[in-house]
């Protein structure tokens, strides 16, 4: 439907030419691209004055007819501030852009999701919050990206008390929903169950966090989340709001204190999102049949060779080996999802919606180096969507 | 470059159902297109982790390389609040939106620029400008769109004081772009030369405003300028500051005070934004070989034939008549040029240009009845974006 495009892409600066990552970034990885004709006066009188007054007056009459006439729907803004890019931490909002475009290309291949990357000149949180709630009659969800721990929970929470649209902090919830999916997939090939089951999270920052929570939500019984300082627990008196309460749920209940290496003695699952490196003495330390995942990137916090010594499942978050668990497998059909029925939220119901069916995927192929699917797999981004989008309709958060 | 796109249009409401505008809008008029391949582990590590780090680092250490390695000099946010959509008013940001992604449809096909359509959820001045700023990390360039005047105008001179990219009030200086190169023809016809010619501009709003400021730069030196209330002139003790302003460099210089009628009597051209109906005996009163632009849409304030009676020039903003003074000739080919040179700004000069490269186009064509361009001339955008270029060199913004 474009027309030719007078866009000539700049030369890439020479101190990068021949480098096929550069390469492809030149001139950015993505653009706009119009779904109707605009040849004549006649389209014109259609698409644009004076024919689109009309449209205009009937959403201003009746609001819910964005959702019909309008790309909002469909469309989803990626927003960072910058301060927790990747592994390379606060590189700011310019040096983010990358990793948002890629994000929203992502989200379009697998899940035809149109989203549009935000990368904010403040990261100060109630600027934050007022500048998203401002943008919403914009988009039909907002993806939180990169956006450092403890500000993006508070960051998150509130924004999704004041919109009636999609908020998803995917550092937390896309890591937490494939994670939890992976570990459904291991602890079936160890006959493991959630509840007798004993997992160590390593790392409480947005990630860490999430994926205590939804193993708890996903029935889990004896979790004990480890920080810098050892395992949260009430009796320290160093936490945020964010680490004591969830102290509360998990060491606290079966009173699990110490160091990383104390809780991890006959400990069944590791899942590191911490960065560091495990001793081995730890990792050998672990029960019998022992599940690692060391999620940390590029490098594992446990090497993966060591971790095959000592453990029978082992998942990274490298392309490079098996099991990768990697958040491309959720988000998109998240989102495609939840725009499906014009959700008004992503509940907890959808995320664990989203994880079984990811586990489910690999049916028959599970094997300790097969416990997630490829993020090729063509059906992966629809299984997800319409596991999420009956899990909106049941938690009575979809509007269509 | 896509992959299959899962979405479904939803279906369009049945109380517009084989209606063609909103036939036309079932699932918006735009999209999100990716420019690189997804189709294997090896793209996914070019285009996303872990490849992209290398680009967010290289930014961060030299942020001009933003210009080379992403979408963002090529994008502009076209912003409303919805206060003052097309003749409808202030229907809020969520009616707006149709108006915005036509605009950004239009950006694409006939400037090659990527825009993104931003309704805002707050029509203060200070929350927009801080908005807009906080947001502009993202964007090579800030359209503001159909905010109502005079706020229209705090919020683009604050703006352009504070960020260096383009920022570009359209329903101002889109429009006095269009005028001028009408005008300029129009004058050629009937041998006029600016300076000494009588121009009455009917309307003090945003376009209205802009009107006045081009031609005066453009060396028209007798313009008297009205609003409700008759002639801004420095007697009335009513103005606004920007009103107050305006006065003293149009009507001020040769004191003309009173109505539009008493300020017809003998003049060389109308030039009306504003609505509304002139009677015709004061159309009859204007000087041999009147110029007449009516430019309120969908009803001009001089009807056509009525016009013709009295004028030998007539425009409009309609494009069922001959003239018609669209912005669609200017903004897509404005933002073009300055974005080919990635300007700090868009100056008077740039727009100056745009105008002459207009008004030029007509060439030979020139009549009565052509004197501007058909927004369909493929000629149009290339010939503005290579003037502003051109322009933007001269006047010390372009950064290439």
């Amino acid at each position: 439907m474009a027309g030719p495009d007078p866009r000539t892409d700049p030369p890439g600066d020479h101190r990068f030419a021949g480098d096929p990552v550069f390469d492809l970034h030149v001139g950015g990885k993505m653009e706009i691209r119009s779904r109707v004709a605009l040849d004549d006066r006649d389209d014109l009188s259609l698409a644009y004055t004076p024919g689109v007054a009309r449209v205009c007056e009937a959403i201003a009459a009746d609001p819910s007819l964005t959702q019909q006439y309008t790309w909002v729907p469909n469309t989803v803004a990626v927003v960072t501030d910058g301060t927790a890019v990747l592994g390379l931490g606060d590189i700011g909002p310019a040096a983010a852009m990358p990793v948002m475009e890629g994000k929203a290309v992502l989200f379009k291949q697998f899940g035809g999701v149109d989203a549009v990357p935000i990368c904010l000149a403040t990261t100060d949180v109630e600027e934050i919050i007022a500048t998203v709630a401002r943008l919403a009659p914009s988009f039909g969800g907002i993806n939180l990206e990169d956006i450092s721990a403890p500000r993006c929970f508070e960051i998150e929470e509130r924004l999704k008390g004041m919109l009636d649209i999609p908020v998803f902090h995917d550092d937390q919830h896309g890591t937490a929903v494939v994670a939890l999916a992976a570990l459904t997939n291991a602890l079936t090939l160890t006959r493991r169950t959630p509840a007798t089951t004993r997992v160590v999270v390593s790392g409480a920052g947005a990630a860490g966090v999430a994926v205590a929570r939804i193993l708890l939500n996903a029935g889990v019984g004896d979790i004990a989340v480890v920080d810098r300082k050892g395992v949260l627990n009430s009796r320290r008196t160093d936490l945020t709001p964010v680490k004591k309460a969830l102290a509360g749920d998990t060491a606290d209940r079966h009173d699990r204190y110490g160091s990383l290496a104390d809780v991890m003695v006959g400990a069944d699952v590791y899942l590191g999102v911490s960065g560091g490196t495990v001793p081995e003495e730890v990792v050998a330390s672990m029960a019998e049949d022992a599940i690692v995942f060391g999620l940390a990137n590029p490098t594992p916090e446990v090497p993966v060779e060591m971790a095959h010594r000592h453990a029978r499942v082992v998942a990274t978050g490298r392309s490079d080996y098996p099991n990768q668990i990697n958040n491309v497998l959720a988000f998109p059909g998240i989102f495609r999802g939840a725009f499906d029925v014009h959700a008004t939220a992503i509940t907890e119901g959808m995320k664990l919606a989203a994880a079984e069916a990811l586990a489910s995927l690999v049916g028959d192929d599970l094997a300790d180096d097969l416990i997630v699917p490829s993020p090729f797999d063509p059906r992966v981004g629809p299984a997800v969507a319409t596991a999420v989008a009956a899990a909106a309709r049941a938690d009575g958060v979809a509007r269509r």
